[in-house]
C-alpha cells in the first residue's frame, strides 16, 4: 500500500478532473449505480468527539474508497486540528489496499466546495453577476473563490458574525464585507457556510429569483435559512434522505410545509435540467454524500498510478 | 501515525494479555460498556468479493479501533491471498490515528482462536482429557493447539474431509486422524472449524456431556452441527443477534425449536458462570464480534507504545 502524504496529494489533485468525477458521481448515484456502505459512527462524550466511516463503489470502477474521519472539538485548545482522517483506495478486483491518502481534510474540503460549485452552476440564473458569501470559515473561502471563478461572477459580497474576519475574507476574495440585508439585496447567488442553529437569512430578506447554495446544515439542529424561506423555495438536495433528516430542507419537510417527495436530488437535476422561472427562489441543500469522497479519491489515485 | 508491519506485530503480540483483554471485552460487551459502530459492508460480483468495516470503543479506553477487511475469492488463482486488511488504533481523546496494524489477518485469526479457547474453558466438563478438532484449516490448527495447551487436554483427535490434510494436522498437533464417529465417541471437547453448509456432526454421533465450540458458521447458509443436535444442546453464543441470524444456533431458532431468548451470551456466562449438568451437551457458537478486534489491537498498541 502506498502512503500518500498531503504535499503529494496537493501536487496531484486536478480540479477539473475532480469536478468532472464528482459531477459524474452525482449522476451515477441518481441512476442507482453507486453501492454505498452503511455509515459507521462512534460518539465520544469526554472529551466530546465523533468518528465517521463512509465508503462505496461506483459500478464499473476498478477501485473503491473508504473515508475515515474524526472530529474532536477540544483539540484546538491543545494546539491540534479538530479534524483527522484519511481515505483508502482499494482494488475492486483483489481487495488489496492500493493507497492511503493522508489528506488532513483537504479532499473533504475540496469535494464539499466542488459540490457547491456544481450545484451553483445547475441552479444559476442567467445574467447573474454577484455572489454573496455567508460565513468566514474554510468553506466560505473555498466556495467563494471557486464559485466566483468557475461561474464568472465578478462581484463578491461577504457577511460574517465577526466583522474583522468578514473584512479579511472579503479582502482575500477581492470583494466587500456587508450586512446580511445588503448581501441579500445585491447578490444573485448566495452560498451559506455557517454552523448556525438559528436562521441567518430570512424570508423577508431574500428577493425573488435568488439562488442559494446552503452547505452549513449537516447535522440535526443546524439551520441557516428561515423555514418560511425554504418552504417557498424550489428545493434541490444532494441526498433526499439525508436532507430531509438533517439538512436545510428538513425544516420545512418536518414542519409539514413541503412534501419529502418534492425534493429533487442534484443528480436528477444534472441528468434532467430544469428551466427555473426567473422569479423562482432555488435552494440547493448540500449535506455531503460518500460518492463525492469516492470520486475525488479516485481521481487522485488515477493520476498517481497512471 | 505509526505503520506497523506483520513481523513487529508478531514480536509484540502477547498471548496472555490478548486473552485477558478479549475475555474482558466479552464481559464489558455483556455489561453494555462497548460502543459498536454499524458494520460497513460492500459486495462485489465480478470478480466475487466483499469488504467489511467494523469498529468500536470500550468505555474508558484511551483508544478505539476500526478493522478493515476484504475477501476476494479468486485471488488464490492469481497467486494472491484472498484476505486483505488492517486495523487502525485511534486516540479516543483527540481522534488522531495512532497506528495502522498491517496484520495480514493474523490478529483476526488469533482473536478468533482466543475466543474459542475462552469459550472452551467456560463450558469444559471437569476431568476432560480429549480434544476433537473438525477441519484442517488455519482455525483448526490454531484452536487445536491453543485449546489443548491452555486447557491441558493431552489427547488430540483430528477429522478432515481430506485424509492427507487431516493426517498432516494430526502430526503437527501430536494427535491422530480419525473418523467423525470415532472423534465423537472419544472426545470430551470438540471444536468445529469448517465452512461446511451441511452438518458434519449429527445428533446420533454426539455423546451426552460433550462440549462443542463451533466456529465455522459465520455467514448465512453455513452449518456444521445437525439442527437436532443444537436443538437439544445448551447454547452459548458470542452475540445473540448474530448467532440467531447466521450462526450455528440460528438453525434451531429459525426452525422454532429453540427460543431466541434462551441463547446465553458468552459475556453473560463469564460474568455469571453456570454449573452445567454432567450430561449436558453444551455448544458455544462463535460468529466473531468486533470487541475481539478492539481488544487484541488495543493490547498490541499498549505494548508498542508502553
Amino acid at each position: 500500500m502506498r502512503i500518500v502524504e498531503l504535499p503529494e496529494i496537493v501536487a496531484t489533485l486536478d480540479e477539473a478532473a475532480a469536478i468532472a468525477a464528482i459531477e459524474d458521481g452525482f449522476r451515477r448515484l441518481h441512476r442507482g449505480e453507486v453501492q454505498l456502505a452503511e455509515v459507521g459512527h462512534l460518539n465520544f462524550a469526554d472529551p466530546p468527539g465523533d468518528c465517521h466511516v463512509k465508503g462505496g463503489h461506483i459500478a464499473g470502477d476498478t477501485v473503491f474508497v473508504f473515508k475515515f474521519a474524526t472530529s474532536f472539538y477540544r483539540n484546538p485548545a491543545r494546539g491540534l486540528s479538530s479534524s483527522n482522517g484519511f481515505m483508502i483506495v482499494v482494488s475492486a478486483e483483489t481487495g488489496e489496499q492500493l493507497a492511503m491518502l493522508r489528506d488532513e481534510g483537504l479532499l473533504t474540503d475540496t469535494r464539499t466546495a466542488i459540490a457547491g460549485a456544481i450545484a451553483a452552476r445547475a441552479i444559476l440564473r442567467p445574467g447573474s453577476t454577484t455572489l454573496g458569501v455567508v460565513g468566514t470559515g474554510i468553506q466560505a473561502k473555498m466556495q467563494g473563490e471557486m464559485i466566483a471563478r468557475l461561474l464568472g461572477l465578478d462581484e463578491i459580497l461577504v457577511h460574517g458574525r465577526s466583522a474583522g474576519r468578514a473584512a479579511a475574507l472579503a479582502a482575500e476574495l477581492g470583494g466587500e464585507a456587508v450586512s446580511p440585508a445588503e448581501l441579500c439585496a445585491r447578490a444573485d447567488l448566495i452560498v451559506t457556510t455557517t454552523p448556525s442553529t438559528t436562521p441567518v437569512l430570512t424570508e423577508a430578506m431574500v428577493r425573488p429569483g435568488t439562488r442559494i447554495v446552503a452547505v452549513g446544515a449537516d447535522t440535526p439542529g443546524k439551520q441557516e435559512l428561515e423555514t418560511a424561506l425554504t418552504a417557498k423555495a424550489r428545493l434541490i438536495v444532494d441526498s433526499a434522505v439525508q436532507c430531509a433528516h438533517h439538512g436545510e430542507a428538513g425544516w420545512p419537510v418536518r414542519a409539514g410545509l413541503v412534501a419529502a417527495e418534492s425534493l429533487v436530488e442534484l443528480g436528477a437535476l444534472l441528468e434532467n435540467p430544469v428551466a427555473f422561472a426567473e422569479t423562482d427562489i432555488v435552494v440547493a441543500d448540500l449535506t455531503g454524500v460518500a460518492v463525492q469522497d469516492i470520486a475525488i479519491a479516485k481521481t487522485v489515485w488515477e493520476r498517481l498510478s497512471g
